[in-house]
């Protein structure tokens, strides 16, 4: 947690409290003082915003897959530009909410079998991994559930069902096989409380 | 200029004649009732225009030269998928107002040295080259002179003066020679009429 700073990540399947358990770290931490930069993708510049809305407003049919997957790494790469590098090179502490590793899910595996595409894509044009992603694993169907309970406009990657929600549970682990030295797998089955102290005591461990 | 179409693209400096030539050689082919998609880049298809708009408008910093390479490339990914593809398999002559070997200048040459990164994106998102490509060659300053004479909210890849006129002109025609097979130098320091007239002897010898 010192310079030049830390990169996190949180990863999952819709639903599974990424949003929620990215919050409660950056609270957590800024009450100790730290200095916390808290984001998300797609998003977390100005610029990808823009790129964000001009992907997910309209027909879902709008963008193929491959063009939405360029449209993405774009998006990316402005934030780490913007807004990520820089905070990272000023000692601050990054917390994500979603990264790479959603896009190798979403458009690697979920709307075409894209994932190589996805690699070369990555390793071009972004190269940057986070420090350490926690991948918030759960019960497909619970994710489901607690997704549909809110409502935005952007609700259409998540309009696939059980099928998808569990396919892309799976492939999440596997990714976190993949990654081993990056990816720790938390247990998203419990209250809120119960799931921000297991995320402390392992950010708390990488880092001693 | 039978199935399954034939992709014909103009390029060259800024104000060399691109779009002229291209509506120029479009109703010429239309008179003699041919099948004739005019099209252009950035844009050509709903999607891809309204990338061109995120890019084109705004602060000339807004965007570094590797995410405006990724929105390009996602840009001509949509126009490929939505309005060029489809036309040349039903058959139609695609005339289009630039197309990758821009890329290749402007990203590749003149906003940085991606030259490499340009080839790559290419040859994994997009792949797709013309059949024949007109390269409209002509004196750097008399180039400039004639983009200064009109006016648009999209000039500021223009304004970048007679040096840089100067090295893309040499840049293209070193395209020419990298892709023998495909780019066609015309001169350009003409009358429309005879830059018009080269243009159509060009085609039809290919097409004979
Ligand atoms: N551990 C938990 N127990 C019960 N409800 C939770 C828990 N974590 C999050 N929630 C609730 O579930 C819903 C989804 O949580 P959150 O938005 O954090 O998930 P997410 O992974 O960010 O979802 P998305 O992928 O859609 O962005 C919210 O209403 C949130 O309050
Ligand atoms: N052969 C020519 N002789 C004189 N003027 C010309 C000739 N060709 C084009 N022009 C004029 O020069 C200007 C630029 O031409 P045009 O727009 O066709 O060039 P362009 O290559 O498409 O430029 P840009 O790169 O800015 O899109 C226009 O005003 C056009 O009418
Ligand atoms: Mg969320
Ligand atoms: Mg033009």
């Amino acid at each position: 947690m010192t310079a030049p700073g830390l990169f996190v990540s949180f990863e999952g399947i819709d639903g599974s409290g990424k949003s929620t358990q990215a919050r409660l770290l950056a609270e957590t931490l800024r009450a100790r003082d730290r200095d916390v930069v808290l984001t998300r993708e797609p998003g977390g510049s100005p610029g990808a915003e823009e790129i964000r809305a001009l992907v997910l407003q309209g027909d879902p049919d709008r963008w193929s897959a491959q063009t939405e997957l360029l449209l993405f790494t774009a998006a990316r790469r402005d934030h780490l530009e913007r807004t990520i590098r820089p905070a990272l090179a000023a000692g601050r502490i990054v917390i994500c909410d979603r990264f790479a590793d959603s896009t190798r899910m979403y458009q690697g595996l979920s709307r075409g079998d894209l994932r190589p595409a996805v690699d070369q894509l990555h390793d071009l044009m972004i190269g940057t991994e986070p420090d350490l992603t926690f991948l918030i694993d759960m019960d497909p169907g619970q994710g489901l559930a607690r997704a549909k309970s809110r409502a935005t406009a952007e609700e259409r990657f998540e309009d696939f069902g059980l099928d998808l929600q569990t396919r892309m549970r799976a492939g999440f682990l596997a990714l976190a096989r993949e990654f081993p030295d990056r990816i720790r797998v938390i247990d998203g089955n419990r209250a809120k409380a119960a799931v921000a102290a297991d995320v402390l005591a392992v950010l708390e461990a990488e880092l001693s």
